[in-house]
């Protein structure tokens, strides 16, 4: 391997995940944002909040600089920088700093729903968890088969719902809680999902009767995404297992997990 | 292409979807049709419709006039008027405009629950939609095969409803929220579909342990109708994959949205 | 065919279902029972009941009568007559009558929770539609076929149940409404099916985190029945279509509402 | 057979299930487990515990002397009373006499919220009863087979629910009954499950369309876990029947409950 550069060495650590080097800022990195995350979730809670406010805004501080080095590591080691800065790991990377320095140059800003929405949305960086979860490809890729059934799936719901609740605003009117067809479309959707919270709920006859009907319904088009998963998934599967040949004896069929040829036991190609 | 009059050529344009005229009449026809729903959704909010009553009512009298006039055009181009007249998409479209002239030619009927729900029954107009939603046909079929089976889950449903919501009206009694044998199957329904309002719940002993019978027997019931359409998609797609042969050397077994055969990679006939 | 008796024609009539005047009588005999559970569930709602008593007590009286006499001539003309008495259809037929009597003969006694529980037995009369229902068959056989596994599968929801609902009561305990193990198991039942009706919810941390966890437990051995229903009526309706052979060039493979050979075109054996 | 030692042959008794003796042994301990299950459940319904206070103290003791001594031969005739001792069911089974030696030794400690856990605990012997169910070996295989999907599956979900139970904290806040995050975690997960107690509720316009996306978010990932354990499901079914060889004519494809070939009627290996 020929010399690298700092900053390609640098690139190599950060955004790859071949060397150890690599695999262990990963790590280290999964593990500094779920403590990021874990303090601002335990630091919503009003009690402790009140109590440990100084240990609080100290690691909150610690950790916004972190990511600061983190974020500007990786432009410097980029690249193409403007293309991480605008990538969606890059926004978001940038969101899980700026509202720190926000609130620091413009002080009471951190009272706005705005600064706090953008403080929540450093949970994203979350999914960069998902490049360890090695199944998670076949069932993207399921979905994505599906996703035409799927669309087809939703525009159905959507109309049921607005007919639906459009039905029941005029039939309970606003005294019984439906006061106007989008809350009606809240009603329908509670209802169709079997959520069922129980705060809008129909009080006539006739729309207790059409209640029933939109249960029933949602009850039996529930089954319809799952017939479209399982039937994709299970597609899915057999194709994969279809996929991996032995390199000496061109067997298939191998279950997705094997490593060695059921037929002759050579090893077979790192599948998946 | 032989020259055609002008009522043919609207006929194309209007029913039709293969030229480039009826694509762009359909997609304006749906965005109409889009925006009606809206104000008529956004007009529900008691608020908005305070303040903006004067614009609500002359986009609402815009509508039904362009409306109007695309029903008279359907009718003056269709080659059997009264067949389309009298077809569901016809109904619905006269149902569409009906309301509005109603309420003018007889002030406060706007009031009555009847034209409030048929003004509201323009929504089915969004049905129109469906067209555009190609992996439908597939669903649809799946559907279709598997009515019988569907027809005895619900029926069977049916039974264990009226059966259970009994037992509970005589267990529990009026007093406890149980007040008639049809309130009993409502709240019969809303258990065993998993929704759960909990508007009416079971206080006696004797009433929880069926309450919790029903629930159990609701959610393995769930698996029955998630079977059936899982089996007949399955199958479906299957059959889906077999039929379309590859014209040049036959091969079946393509995906349902590949356009070459996968074995000689000729051009697939268009599919579905 | 050979002359029959009196008794043994009345048997085919009543019995049977393979003569024109068995089906009228199937027909009549399901119409009558739909119409009294109808006058059953209608003379609960007490508006009703108050307002045409006298109406509802006749006709009371007229579908008992009918049904007396059903249940005598069924006794007469059956060639095991004690075999049908203790039948379960037997036994329902005579529960259909006896209250009536009962609060005959004993005045009062229909006020009784026993009495009233056998009157709204009488429902279970409507399970004589099942013959009616062709599909109802392969269903049930599925079911049949995967009745080890969903026994292995309630037991599992049981035990889970009785854990959970357990823990929670001493978690919880009677001042949050967890008022007894029975109790908290019901609450672990409405919460694993996912019914949620909210009339004991957890209100400690350590309970709310524990109900989370049976909330995405139940979520998830949802899908448990699901897989074993589906995988055995993907199974069975895979049978069914290779049991029927052509008579004509014995090829298998048709579809199960085929009337005709796939290959051939010869008509095909009747199927299920 | 050799002539076996007394502790031997308590071993065979106690451990196995081969020997008629061993068999009995089991019965009698699911029973006993059953019944002192029964008896901690209904002596925590406060009218009956005040009542029979004295029946349920004795009935308590009475188990907990037959457990002590069935744990007591466990050690003894054990090969290795460590590992016994430090097996799960070793640890269970001590838990289940623990309590009770505990409140003796130090009165008043029985209403300590760790002792009355341990208590409960006890239900976990009930597990003992998984081996007789014959069927579990499949599901469970099942399970394993899909573990890898599963956990990305609730990795998923666990994102999903931090996210959205964020974003409403914020937007709602703590005025509406989302206190903190983790409560409004707690939401998300009642949500996105279609539970629904409906005791938290979002109150704003935003928060109910957040909440409606959530809902249609959990419907329709509800048929991911559904979707694998399905297919997972077929495909061990399938495995499982092509496992099966007849000896005399070797041909495969056999029910999983079939007990002779299919071709020429040998009995076949005892299966699963």
């Amino acid at each position: 391997m020929a010399k690298l550069s700092t900053r390609q060495r640098l690139y190599q650590v950060i955004f790859g995940t071949d060397t150890k080097a690599g695999q262990y800022f990963d790590i280290a990195l999964i593990i500094t944002i779920l403590c990021s995350e874990l303090v601002l979730i335990i630091s919503s809670i009003k009690s402790y909040e009140l109590q440990y406010s100084r240990i609080f805004f100290l690691l909150e501080w610690g950790f916004t600089l972190l990511f600061t080095v983190e974020y500007i590591v990786r432009l410097y080691c980029s690249p193409r920088p403007m293309a991480y800065a605008r990538s969606f790991y890059g926004i978001i990377d940038l969101i899980a700093v700026l509202p720190s320095y926000i609130s620091f140059l413009f002080p009471g800003t951190q009272y706005l729903l705005i600064v706090r929405l953008l403080r929540v949305m450093r949970i994203f960086r979350i999914l960069k968890l998902a490049k360890f979860l090695k199944d998670s490809n076949i069932l993207l890729r399921s979905l994505l088969m599906a996703q035409g059934k799927i669309l087809v799936f939703f525009s159905t719901v959507a109309i049921l719902v607005t007919v639906l609740g459009s039905l029941l605003f005029v039939i309970e009117g606003p005294d019984n809680g439906f006061t106007s067809i989008p809350a009606s479309i809240y009603w329908a959707i509670v209802t169709i999902t079997t959520v069922g919270y129980g705060d809008i709920v129909p009080q006539t006859d006739l729309g207790k009767a059409l209640a029933a009907f939109t249960m029933l319904l949602g009850y039996s088009i529930l089954a319809v995404p799952t017939g479209i998963i399982t039937a994709e998934l299970s597609r899915e599967m057999k194709t994969q297992r279809e996929l991996v040949r032995c390199p000496n004896c061109s067997a298939s069929g191998h279950e997705t997990d094997a490593s060695y040829c059921r037929k002759c036991g050579a090893a077979l190609p790192e599948n998946l």
